[in-house]
């Protein structure tokens, strides 16, 4: 019912995250109103990005360079290494402001039961990058579940003959939230790690 | 802190409608996935849009002809025309199979009050059209407003010697409504159109 380039139009979109039939039209009819130089520069960064973006080959993050920037910023360099599981968590952690470290990017989470064992995550690139590079903390950055456990676990115990202090972001009920909403895991958690009041 | 070609492909996604930073966001750190075939497709899809689509000159429907394939069928000549103030009403009724005549699409609707005239909607175009090609009905499809009614009306009143049916889509209560939430509009046309039960 759509002409062949709407159509196509619209199964791009489709083929993002979320966007389902009704929104992918919506988008696709709005590209009808784009001045040309828009669609060029649509078209240009999802060029880019398939095409100039890659792993930093120290920490793997992402990046258009062969060492990302936050690898090659030596004002950076006080001694703490954060660890996460995701790309996305540097730039939270980056856009917040939070964190004046390195990071070190893992490829997911050991989870024995998907058959996800250290290698496949690149444990070996971090173990031995830890043991070059001096730090004096590791901070593990992973989502909250067993998979993370497992995984901090196992790096601790693989650095355990390093002097190195080893750390994981403190878990509990998110500031400001409802309690009568909070899961159990969460409140089970926040008790088992109850700080003193000082 | 996105490298520039992702920063740049989160500006392109904001550019269209509904989406904010944080979906933005998403959507081009799924780009990362895609295959190459994939961006090429996206990005053909966005330049044929762009580049092939264009108004029907007869009817002001989207196409990448000339005319359309709607107006070129001769099976729907049935002698009704449906005039829409928005193109994507067409492809909602054409997507439901619910309409077999013709469409005229108007550049929106009158509306005085924003200095929106006749003409500023092609409405001479379709004036000229009905006089030329044979119509037993023309059907407004408008979105129900002050500005579709009165646009109904000056259409009527132009055509007022011609002797063609001229109708609307009837408002109401939406089907499978709850009645606790038809808005008072609604409510007050559904009592003024009521129907006699036969």
């Amino acid at each position: 019912m759509y002409p062949n380039s709407i159509k196509d139009l619209i199964e791009s979109f489709k083929t993002l995250p979320g966007i389902g039939q009704k929104t992918a039209e919506r988008l696709a009819f709005s590209v009808l109103d784009f001045e040309d130089e828009q669609v060029e520069y649509f078209k240009k960064s999802l060029d880019d990005v398939n095409k100039k973006i890659h792993k930093c080959r120290n920490c793997n993050c992402l990046t258009e360079d062969d060492i990302c920037s936050i690898c090659m910023n030596e004002n950076r360099s006080n001694g703490v290494l954060c660890v996460v599981d995701d790309v996305k968590t540097i730039f939270t952690f980056e856009g917040m402001n939070v964190f004046q470290g390195k990071y070190h990017v893992l490829d997911g989470l050991i989870s024995p039961i998907d058959g996800i064992n250290p290698e496949d995550i690149g444990l070996p690139k971090l173990i031995d990058r830890i043991k070059k590079e001096c730090f004096n903390e590791i901070i593990f950055a992973f989502r909250p579940s067993i998979e993370g456990e497992t995984t901090s676990l196992y790096i601790k115990r693989v650095l355990g003959d390093l002097s190195i202090k080893i750390t994981r972001l403190a878990s509990g009920i998110p500031m400001g939230a409802d309690m009568e909403y909070v899961d159990l895991l969460t409140l089970e958690r926040a008790l088992s790690d109850r700080k003193e009041v000082e």
